[in-house]
């Protein structure tokens, strides 16, 4: 398969979802999946927690020559699976096609702001 | 050809322009290229959004033995293109000669700076 | 061996172990361990330093299909061991079956957090 | 040659030594070598700029089973060369034996702290 628009599976070990707080800019964690290709991807996610039975697989598409951002608080996002907050877990995602896969964290507890950020590794 | 300057393709799943703000230091975006090539390198850039056709290709250039920061918020190193503001968008960049490429923000909101970073993926 | 779990050594060459703090948010360093396979992983930790000789190895277990979070400050979670405070160090980790390994930082002094992460480089 | 302890070159391509400032913690930039080999390193710091000529090679050694903090803002770990600020520049930085290179940079301003940190690219 060709390489060039990326890798077919992805890994974060290391996500907890903040508290959302009472700041303008909502406390929160998400994973944002380009896909390069002309044709749709179909991403299946697998989410590991420290002390029970890993979540999955959770389906969704992104179109082609699009990036989705998918918010990790919203169940909408996400088959209507709710992440429990401030909680250890970490994500593996799985694509029918290669993309690329970044992951995202805003804390803004403190009426601070924190990004957190890693791109995925590929395995 | 030779890799050991760099690679041909990198991409930036997650990218935002943060408002520019009114503090001493603005939020922006930079796609820092360096080019330790003897010669000259010309990059596309191709931008990719969640719902309208991908922009592009946007071309410059990287003198050789150098390295370039392409303020993305800066139409001028984007032949004239203007990147819209809280957008979540990604980037492709292409070079005819390898380079190595980094990603980085500045959140100035809230009176406080947040820092986002992460190198480029080469696939 | 099948590589699609993730790498059997793992090196974080830039940790240091901030001060707790009096925040609600603890100054705090962690090592997250994915373990995708069915089977426990054990892991061996050996810590450098800039002028002594290095600690190791340390030995922890993570269950299958589990991550576990190694908070750096707690020596429950190192056999015992301490880390210094304030100090340089880098971690190594070796692991008996694939797995993926993050590295996050958060320093809350100033009365503000600020994150600090990366993806642990495979070698 | 082992690659187990790393690899021989090492490029950052974003750096840019911020204000020292009035706070307790400086404002800084940092390159930490993690040298696992039972040998000394020999490494040597290139660096680009945007505008004029690389600067180097400047020399350094790592002894064997260490870790050593390169401050950019303390010309002697430069071997007296001056990192000039508030400049966009990046290095390369090349070794005799493998070895694992991350970067990080404090910014203080705004009386916040701001992390900003990445593994090296090992092209």
């Amino acid at each position: 398969m060709n390489d060039n628009n990326g890798k077919l599976q992805w890994v974060f070990p290391d996500c907890e979802l903040p508290p959302a707080g009472d700041s303008l800019l909502e406390g929160h964690e998400s994973i944002i999946v380009l896909n390069m290709n002309a044709t749709k991807a179909t991403v299946e996610f697998t989410l590991y927690f420290a002390d029970q039975e890993p979540i999955g697989t959770i389906s969704a598409e992104v179109e082609g020559e699009r990036v989705r951002c998918f918010r990790l608080d919203n169940p909408e996002h996400l088959n209507g699976y709710i992440v429990p907050r401030e909680t250890q877990y970490a994500v593996k995602l799985v694509s029918d096609v290669p993309v690329v896969v970044q992951y995202g964290r805003l804390d803004t507890r403190q009426t601070n702001m924190a990004f957190y950020t890693t791109m995925g590794l590929s395995v």
